[in-house]
């Protein structure tokens, strides 16, 4: 397994005072920083934008800056999260028509390229693109809203597309997103993630090192386990 | 003429920083926070929505939030502002199909109810809601973009609209929003409007009081010059 | 003015006896028989369709039906309607791209056509299709929705609505829709309307012949008053 | 097997004495009322929503009401279902930016989900969220359209939905709908189908109860063959 | 009045020879190319586009090309279109969620820019652009059908159209398009008109040269007659 | 493998000469005409529609002529192009709500029938109608653009449908468009194509005689290999 990344998502920050919070969520060992960006049309919620994420560089943020697209369509917006400052961008395939051709966009404009699964979304969209993917992100709940709990079947489906990327042979992350905590992460690793989001368990905790300290833990237990 | 009101546009502002940047210009003298919300279908950009504006009112901001809509449809986003601590919430006709009933909610809400109208909108879309209006927006400029100046024609609009809410003889606020700046905001004024909307103009400047103080000092101007 | 038509809404009938509704209705004095159709786009509600207008032909109603789109957009349906037997169709103009058109359809099909207006939409959709109107309809509430009340603005609107079909000198009915109960029939009368829709106060009321001849008397004594 | 469910699509009866016919076909047998919802949107065609559900329930019909959602999008109009008196509610995958909380909706709303696969969707839409599932619909026809026949290829995806299902262990019903008939609902029920939707083959038949009893007998006799 | 222009639409050309059409009907004395584009949305019918624009460019026709948008959204297409050598771009209102800024972009790509006016579309559509219009367009029919014939109500559209030009004092064209023939292209100028847009009246005549000189002949003769 | 067809895409023709430049491709040996449809919508271009492929008709072409649709909706089109004389009609599922239905329709108007699938787009989409399906149509690129090189991943899908086709025993063609050139045309087919659509390949080569029949010879070879 490659080395776990953590990518707290700064939706569960303080807006007020957003440079700080990031700054303080990668110094306490957060590998990337997750963005999650909404219109109110393909999900019901209007979030942050490009504009956001370019003050985060201008505050200093160095660190991946990892843009979670739940917007529809993607194309135009591609290009203002490249000029941004965006490091990986990510997609559901049913918001675009051409997904090949908007991974080709996302990967001209220097950025690593993703697609996202919603939970009942067929697994298939990745069949003819794996060579156009770094990542793809697993919806561990719908997207859109807080406050869900982590969906069982997110486990069964983590393994088929691990088994998908292990057989291309491709360099891929597998990145879950949504109800991720320490008590669950281990089995989400063990089931072939090696990227996790998590919100609220990381920014509503008091300590956030701790709790990413403790998530590392809990990776590395299970990983001990097995062998 | 009512007591003008200036309201900074914080999309011009430091997200990175926005609750100390939002406290600077109203210690600055500023009346209200202009919030401006885009959604990347009404037009082509993404911006900031409600978890924002709450971030705000948990930072301490306790001055009148003035949330602009440039979002389309608007009916669904108008709750989620209401419930983040909006005051004034305005919209365009063209973004709901039933102007009255959004209207109706923004009230209902316990908000100020406006509507805004873009360059070439026609001013008949007022004529039958004035008894629902706390504030009728003029966009100086085509929203969405930055960098655009002033439109002339936006002058003759305001004295048309200054002349509809005086007859009416309802409490109606007649905003501008869009390339004001110090040297235009005295015609701007003597136009008919009486809260002025300003973004680069104010942040831009080294020093948000001495901008805003001349600001007041140029309607101020104007009117001593026309009694 | 012309002889008032009372046309009550079946969308507060009861469905599942909805021809022995419509008899009873009519034998109670009703003129027309008013149809809601709702698409749950152009309003977040749905309703009935042609399906029902036909069967309602079928189980031998034979009085005008009345059918009011709340649908968007409006050119599909129409032919649909015109077969099921309707015999006045109308629709908003912001319903369709081609409002003409639309028009010329429906009276092309045998039917007499209307154009509606929501409570905030201007009259000035009205100016270049007088010629091709035999109905206007003007909202007293926002359309979707149960348990709303009578805009006052409306009768403003009435007023003004009524002098331009009068200076058009065309015969083109003036109906109204939402909120008309006995106690404002008569004042709505008297703002220019000659034809009313009533749904819930018609069908809630325990005697509709009772109910629909109280409603002509306060139209009757309204303009005997007046003269 | 299961017990068949016959399920009688109220769309063919008569909706000027919908209450009677109802009551009628689920006399003469009938297991379910099958309610048939389009939107003129998803499918060119508008018929009957919320409110007629609930006449019939305060009509007196108790039996399961399963309501096909042949609209897009289907959020809004769940919980209109739910609170008119729906007991399943199924939908397209094809209508919903998100499935899997549009299948949880319905479940927290106290309802059964269920999908909904047309013709040439493919079945992989099954695949995540066979847990959240209590029905799954095939169409034999086309939506949105009356008087087509039955498309052969339907017999080999039943086969493949009912491997699927019986695979997954879960309590799901296999329902048909679309070209359903005494002479090949042996065949259908042969092919894994164990609900039965019938519309015109019932309600256009002199005899509801003698129709029910022959679709009945040719399921029973398939069976009795097979062992 | 103005020189009147003579704009022949190619819509009705024979689009196998288009090149040779254009030339033919130029060197019979037309004065623009109307070029019709329509996206089967805005209109259900779908034409040509740029690139069959930049043939006749390079066909050598060098004339100026008055392009006539049917479709909607207009943005994106409009850049396409002045790139491929249009000289005039209009659009209808309703097809821009901006139409001043949609109007700019038309000026700053070097063409002339106007607004196209529906057969029931509002004039007051005008009001607040007519600094930034070169040409005022309306439609004698509804677009995007052929075999239609000449709405009267235009007449007197064009005269308070015509009004409002006059009033601004600004050079703006006013052409009519659909339903123009020899025989009302007279009483269509006298109301106001000064470009005249024909498609089968000079394509489906033997003779295009003796076709346009009638027309010219028709106009000259109307203004003979006033003065 | 069946007699190989070549398609000359006439997007790369000269359109103001588009008769003689299709009727010089024919005479130079191309099998069909492909007739690319863009609408703006589905693609971000618009090209040519119904009356176009009518003026081919009445030019005297009569060669199959092969409609790709990259339009959304696509059902009230499919009758403009039966009537307008195309052959072959394809479209992406994608594209339409009701995919067998558009397939039945196209078949029903006595065209063949095809869907095509984008790079991205998974081939379970074939599954359940591979009895109505006379072509399926490959993109080596991403549809709407020009100036791209054929996409890799298109040798592995080709081979995946040709395997399906020829298990399902029915009489389909594989097309390919996109990046089709004469050096690549050989490994395509040997992946399983057996029709080439090619535009700028053929229309920007001196000599179209010689390019198609380089092609064929190319084609030819990589089969005499073979065996």
């Amino acid at each position: 397994m490659k080395q776990p990344i953590i990518a707290p998502s700064i939706l569960s920050a303080d807006f007020a005072r957003l440079g700080a919070e990031t700054e303080a969520v990668l110094n306490a060992g957060a590998d990337w920083v997750h963005f999650d960006v909404m219109d109110n049309h393909y999900v019901p919620n209007l979030t942050i934008g490009p504009m956001v994420l370019k003050a985060l560089r201008k505050y200093g943020i160095s660190a991946p800056i990892d843009v979670h697209l739940m917007v529809k369509p993607v194309d135009r917006i591609i290009g203002d999260f490249i000029e941004a400052g965006a490091n990986i961008i990510s997609f559901h395939p049913e918001a675009s028509e051409h997904v090949d051709r908007s991974l080709q966009m996302i990967r001209e404009g220097g950025c690593r390229a993703g697609l996202v699964l919603n939970p009942a979304t067929p697994i298939q969209w990745l069949d003819h693109v794996l060579d156009k993917l770094d990542l793809v992100l697993l919806m561990g709940v719908n997207p859109g809203f807080g406050g869900q709990s982590f969906i069982p079947e997110t486990l069964n489906k983590l393994k088929l597309v691990r088994d998908k990327i292990d057989a291309s042979g491709k360099e891929i992350r597998l990145e879950v997103d949504g109800g991720v905590k320490v008590d669950n992460i281990g089995t989400i690793a063990a089931a072939g993630a090696d990227a996790f989001v998590a919100g609220s368990a990381i920014f509503n905790s008091g300590d956030y090192a701790k709790t990413i300290t403790e998530m590392r833990c809990q990776i590395q237990h299970q990983f001990s386990q097995l062998t």
